[in-house]
């Protein structure tokens, strides 16, 4: 019996023997590899000419998944969960080695059966990609749908997103959703949910324990706290970035601490921070999507060149991720930095062309403080206007935000200004790493 | 008598009273500011109509700074401490408010006596500078003033050098010292030596305690290990990053561990990492300076457009510090992201106009693993090179200096290749944060 695709093989070569599921070879092996999915879920493609022989362990059987019908239960909560694509609620079909995409209702329920004894759910596809593709208007997309959602009378709304730029899209979300009546969790998974490793089970019945059990309202994220199973963490929209690129516990508070944590096996949610706004529904949901399109992000390294900094000319806002306190390069200490004459002057060129230039740190923790050297006093004289203790990501998403609803001056008074926790108190000490 | 530049004076206001050093008004503030240093080391500007009287505490006394004679002491070894600027060695100069520079032995003797009982010290200004303007012919400098110091039969080098851009030029030099007889400790400070929570005498001792009393060569930084003054670490020279914009811990590894821990007050060494090359002065000293200079990094981010990547064509090298395991725009999933069918097209311009481009992540944390998505899949068909679990800034001065000592083929393949412990194996499972 030839094997077919979706079977479980043991692959043999002449030093090793690989066991997994033999897929079709994606585009970028030649079609001189053999690929299975190993039980760790990751891919190997082992070359043909090495292969002394396939074995056949198990055929694939398509499983019966017995699509769960949904019963209204009175006096649990209604949450809408909102697809926008990613790992989570995502799962590998071994036919075509792709990912397909899980959305009805039924489909979540039958994935996440213990959901509906939690709260009554509704789900809606709005988009279905990478988060790396987010463009602001996909925002105004999603807060169109929290919008049609609050009005059908939902306590509470999920949002399944990509956990690359989750953390960018909440801080987005946050600044666009002014006012709302109930909670609005984002929440990813970092293992697709066909892996015995998944964390979308758990990110998902997190969320909804933490609005169907607490009376808080906004913007937050609901990922997992440690690398094991134990608990979930409730993080702030603004201030949280994803700090690993394969760990379940990627996601951190910087510069700020995470607002709740929910004990999974318990189901017991603790707050940490107390001084949140409460779901009220007769509080009115007040969106503002507008973004300013024309917004760059530029990290600074050593050796830059001035053509650097021109290309900003024209677009209508710019945040730097200095280093430190907020620096970068642009004077002449020697013979060796003269092409530095030309930075601050491009800066200036950039300034005048009406761009507005923010200043933020590369350090992540701790805050801009450019009086400190001359090095930061002489960016002020250019103009540019310190980000305090803002994630570079939300600095550049506050910034275009600010551009899509204010006047220029109110967009510089605005941006060094606290507006959704995105900048602490100066006196805060926050807690650092370790 | 009327309170003069440096003298100490209480600053009274309908509301406050502020004590602090009157010191020049810095350029930023306009003339209708008075401004005084606080005993926590910050200026503060304080609004002249404000004032209702500048009382004067003490008058300013030059410190009568006995130069220390240096007497060598046979059987201690023999340090050399290069100078680039920074925080480190530098006070503020009272009467001018400007930092001054104090660097030639006897000033380093004066300002940390203690030294002189671990070492016999000398030392050599070799710039002043913000580490911000530090430019790749600055390292072929250090590197130079390294040569001359192993020499004249030095036993360690120590590097003062401004904290933003310390832990990118310890990768550089790793990458120019290709071998070394003799240890290299780059050391900063966080807080100047004028202030009582300075490090930079801690940091300078820790280092030199480090060169005395153990057999490691090779380059590696040495800062605090936490806020207090227990204790100072030794970080791996490519796998270290600022991670605070200023805390004096604010240095720690990436995807790695300390190499060693001083205690300041037992003055013992404990390693941690054992796998180090040892001092021998029989080995000869090989440095590599060349570094290419048209080498960009761009940091990824949501909504970017296709020109801030066409940007660098014609640049021999790219670092892309992209999202996740090394994601970026440049699909369209709907017409909201129409935009994106330009940015693969875009960077493949970059590449066919002979621009290697490698892929780090923002999550600075874990590992690129470009197999695992199509969104990865796509971008190595496009011919981006991952850059495994390297630091952004690392990628990038490895980049530029790869290509400034081999061929573009050659540099292909080391890109990925680990040369000095910037690369992980990929079967280390690293400690993350917390």
């Amino acid at each position: 019996m030839i094997p077919e695709y979706g079977d479980v093989v043991k692959v043999h070569t002449k030093e090793d023997v690989y066991e997994g599921i033999l897929l079709p070879r994606p585009e970028i092996f030649d079609e001189n590899y053999t690929v299975i999915k190993l039980d760790n879920g990751y891919n190997i493609g082992i070359e043909n000419k090495k292969i002394t022989k396939i074995e056949l362990v198990k055929k694939y059987e398509k499983k019966k998944e017995e699509k769960r019908k949904i019963e209204y239960k009175k006096g649990l909560p209604n949450i809408s969960i909102l697809h926008t694509g990613g790992t989570i609620a995502s799962k590998v079909d071994y036919r075509s080695g792709g990912v397909v995409a899980a959305f009805s209702p039924e489909d979540i329920v039958s994935m996440f059966p213990e959901l509906t004894e939690i709260a009554n759910i509704d789900s809606e596809l709005i988009a279905n990609m990478w988060s790396d593709d987010l463009r602001f208007p996909h925002f105004k997309l999603i807060a169109k749908a929290i919008e049609k959602k609050v009005k059908q009378g939902a306590d509470g709304v999920i949002i399944g997103m990509g956990t690359d730029n989750l953390a960018v899209a909440s801080a987005a979300l946050t600044f666009i959703v002014e006012q709302t009546p109930i909670p609005i969790i984002l929440v990813g998974a970092q293992r697709s949910s066909d892996r015995g490793s998944s964390d979308a089970a758990m990110n998902l019945i997190c969320a909804t324990e933490f609005i169907a059990k607490t009376d808080f309202a906004g913007v937050v994220i609901c990922m997992h706290e440690h690398s094991d199973d134990k608990t979930c963490v409730i993080l702030p929209p603004t201030k949280t970035k994803k700090l690993h690129s394969s760990r379940r516990d990627a996601f951190k508070p910087v510069n700020d601490t995470i607002i709740a944590r929910v004990d999974y096996n318990m189901r017991k949610i603790e707050f940490i921070k107390n001084d949140y706004v409460k779901k009220d529904k007769n509080i009115k949901l007040v969106i503002k999507p507008n973004m300013e399109e024309k917004i760059g992000l530029l990290k600074i390294t050593i050796n830059m060149f001035p053509e650097q900094f021109e290309f900003f000319k024209g677009y209508k806002g710019l945040v730097i991720e200095g280093t430190g306190l907020g620096h970068m390069p642009g004077h002449v200490p020697n013979e060796l930095a003269n092409i530095h004459k030309k930075i601050f002057p491009a800066i200036k060129m950039v300034i005048d062309s009406g761009c507005i230039v923010v200043m933020t740190t590369t350090c992540l923790f701790g805050r801009v403080q450019m009086q400190v050297y001359s090095k930061g006093r002489d960016l002020l004289k250019l103009g540019l206007i310190p980000g305090e203790d803002m994630l570079p990501e939300t600095a550049f998403v506050k910034l275009a935000w600010l551009l899509g609803n204010h006047k220029k001056d109110e967009v510089k008074e605005l941006i060094g200004k606290n507006l959704r926790g995105e900048i602490s108190e100066r006196t805060d000490e926050k807690a650092f790493l370790y």
